[in-house]
């Protein structure tokens, strides 16, 4: 039996019953860790599960899985396939659950919460979003804004669009790989302050296509939310205008973006006020019913 | 202290283990009841919460919300307000959530899975997902066919569509309103051979405005996902063509419907193709690697 099991977001209490009577059936237990970021180190998931716990880099999913679906191939046998998030955030994983079964071992998914549906915690309906977009990191010479025209798209149609910034863990650097012997860049995870960035570059016509034509009616002044650590204790949420997003520091990774339609619902409007940027001077854990008030740089 | 905690879609073991900790701190527990199903009774809930459940129709949550709110109040108070999938699954919480707020209760919200991440489960890619529709019953008079222009939309961009099949929970029938005292009108749940049939009346020029122009390339041989019991154990995924989902039974509900993009990721099919509708002898749970078969009605 191999279990793939969703972590949801925040720590190790955010696993559900389900999946920790799942996870203390195994032998082996793995946690993919390059497709998003737990709020929590793997020592304390270790003392939850009172088993070890082995981190499953990019290399291993891609090139050792097989070893994996060995130790779950017997029929006495369970192992864990751990995901922040929820199991199907990523294509890699879909790939590892056909294998699995291509292979006629049993697989059981045990879901949890995504950013794909927690990101309504900034209070923009779920039903109001199309196409989901992924912005990368822009280098010198490669500044990639070919989503410009999803979210372009889904302005056009009245809808909200999630970014999924990017996340660079275990990549390799340039440099090793002409070597012949990988050695990794520190990990890095694109900020909100970076993504508005990204987003006013383009409308500005800076993006690697030397320029959209539509803009959508997205400028410095269009209001966006901005989101950290969804579903963790010390989240942030931030609206406020992309000019202000892009010098706002909400705390560490992971951030998410959203460029909300133009017109936005009464009521997705009362919620998203709640959480105005505003010049303050702390960034403390949202409490109760206070809405965190990100600082802004150099405040 | 006021908290919106996300059952996710299967049993009572689908609570997080932050959930299960914040309910047992409740004086007081509801649980909403009228925007989706779970999959076993409250009393399974009480049992493991140790507590009673007060199961809180849609009057309740509209007419009577101020009640849970004034015990939610107290610096010392914790309520519990139960949400199947996602507490943000609904307009109706994020009211009673802005209201909390507004009265300075402190909340907070505990994520869980829901059908918006989890319909991944079929293969279909999330970030592939357009805008989701939703469908509702039709009447001898009133055949609303809107919502397919979101699909045909959808379809255009080579995005999917999540199709959410309607719920009729105390929905006061129109005679006893009439009469001035609520009699409700038994459950009923979409099924997918219903939403199947509503699809295949408007390509037809069967729906409400007598005809959509654009159909989308999607007739009766167009191959959808029929999904039914996401989450639970007896799930059942189901890939065919709209003529024969029309005539499917994939047993009790809720049940999910999605229209593809006309091309799907090789991926995508590969996962799909494992779900294809067989005209078989059971619709047994599907267990371990072995895909649910559900029985074409009159099997």
């Amino acid at each position: 039996m191999l279990y793939f099991i969703g972590l949801g977001l925040g720590d190790e209490k955010d696993i559900t019953l389900r999946g920790l009577e799942a996870v203390k059936r195994c032998s082996h237990v793995y946690l993919e860790s390059y497709t998003s970021l737990l709020g929590v180190d793997k020592a304390a998931l270790e003392r939850l599960y009172e088993r070890p716990v082995q981190v499953a880099e990019r290399e291993f999913v891609e090139e050792r899985a097989e070893e994996m679906l060995d130790q779950a191939a017997p029929a006495d046998a369970h192992v864990a396939f751990l995901v922040v998030g929820d199991p199907y955030g990523a294509t890699t994983h879909t790939d590892l659950w056909l294998r699995a079964v291509e292979r006629g071992i049993p697989v059981e998914v045990i879901h949890n919460a995504s950013i794909m549906n927690a990101v309504a915690a900034c209070g923009l309906q779920l039903y109001r979003f199309g196409e989901a977009v992924s912005l990368c990191f822009w280098t010198d010479t490669w500044r990639p804004d070919s989503y410009w025209a999803k979210i372009a798209r889904n302005r056009a149609a009245g809808l909200h669009t999630l970014c999924l910034l990017d996340i660079k863990v275990r990549e390799p650097s340039v440099e090793s790989l002409a070597r012949g012997r990988r050695v990794y860049e520190p990990p890095r995870f694109m900020s909100v302050a970076q993504a508005a960035t990204q987003l006013l570059d383009i409308v500005a016509g800076r993006g690697g296509s030397g320029g959209v034509t539509d803009t959508a009616g997205v400028g410095p002044d269009t209001r966006c939310v901005g989101l950290a650590r969804v579903g963790q204790t010390d989240q942030v949420v931030v609206y406020g205008q992309l000019a202000d997003l892009a010098n706002a520091d909400v705390g560490p990774p992971l951030h998410s973006l959203v460029v909300p339609a133009a017109d936005l619902h009464f009521h997705e409007q009362a919620v998203v006020d709640h959480y105005a940027l505003r010049a303050a001077p702390t960034h403390a854990a949202a409490e109760g019913s206070a809405p965190a008030t990100p600082t802004e740089k150099g405040d």
